[in-house]
């Protein structure tokens, strides 16, 4: 019985999915879904990013938090479109919460909707939002040993951008390591090793960044 | 449908969880559930401990992972019954699979059972597994704003351990404003600031931890 009722809110959840997918699609949208554990360094990264993009594209963010708007507020600043998503304690956007901030956005004239997902190695890994791209950030200071424990979400990742690298040695972290394990479970993600408060580190990512708004502009 | 589902699903569950707790109180056994995102320390805490408590107590512990046994075979060394949970995927321990691991141990020998629960800060909070206290590990290197954020998670701990607080200058963050933050929220939580690598910051937790065994042992 449990079984059939998480069926349907899968099948249900991958619909809605193919629905944001086919509007994104449709108005030569970049859609990227950023993943994580809570503190690895989703919001300084999408504060950087939107700095160093210059505004050269167009950006909105859609934010997903339990409670607070914490993260939202902190991009304020860039006087972007900007949705909150307050989950109430659930652990995980969906699809059909992506949908309803969709209608809050103007795709039409959008290049990259950025989603920040609740902070979560786990639920968010099984919900498809109908993104081009998952972007998982990795926090070095969470140690060697988590992909394989998360295996699931670090297996779904298009991109892997491992954070914070500036406290490996702190932490007893070698990088190569985790780079390696991540490798083994997922050869063809994309793997960026960034300290997202050093803008220098992030240059190949937002090459890449670049590159896929290009790609999907000539469509 | 899917909200009756869920509330069978949590009646069911708590249920199990005070089968679990008369068990632990019918042996005078002290139960702990240690809770914290991926990464924060739970498993380098329970190794240190351990340690200080050097054969004081009779000690075991049940292991929650989606997939591997690498934290358990980090205690192998101590030669302590351990119980390994994989969830495959799942995000959470329950009060059953907790029944479960405590049919292989045997509670009438036993002082503490360590539970470490699957590292997740959201899910985790809304399963009582029927343990004496919710052990919150929490890493510095998540940033100041994180209680708030995860607030079901703060505010259902009975203690905080702050780890990784030599990371404090190197990540920017302020620790009292984090402990403030904390009480804010709950009010009656014990915190600890630890760093779970160096012993001596582990004496106030340890002599929590004993006070808390003699006071069970005692009834």
């Amino acid at each position: 019985m449990e079984i059939k009722v998480l069926k349907n809110v899968m099948i249900k959840n991958n619909i809605k999915a193919v629905d944001n997918k086919n509007q994104f699609l449709k108005n030569n949208v970049l859609s990227l879904n950023l993943v994580s554990s809570p503190g690895a360094g989703k919001t300084t990264l999408l504060e950087k990013t939107i700095e160093l993009l210059n505004n050269k594209y167009k950006v909105s963010v859609i934010e997903g938090d339990l409670y607070t708007s914490r993260d939202a507020e902190r991009l304020t600043k860039f006087n972007i479109p900007l949705v909150q998503i307050n989950t109430e304690g659930g652990c995980h956007l969906d699809a059909r919460m992506i949908g309803g901030a969709l209608e809050e956005i103007d795709l039409q004239i959008m290049d990259i909707v950025f989603v920040e997902n609740v902070g979560n190695l786990v639920c968010p890994a099984s919900f498809d939002l109908g993104e081009e791209a998952r972007v998982l950030v990795y926090s070095i200071t969470e140690g060697e040993d988590k992909p394989k424990k998360y295996e699931t979400m670090f297996k779904t990742a298009d991109v892997v951008l491992i954070n914070k690298v500036d406290l490996a040695s702190a932490c007893n972290v070698d990088i190569e390591k985790v780079e390696e394990e991540i490798k083994s479970i997922n050869h063809n993600c994309v793997v960026f090793k960034i300290s997202a408060l050093n803008k220098t580190s992030l240059n190949e990512w937002i090459k890449w960044l670049e590159g896929k708004v290009e790609r999907i502009k000539k469509n």
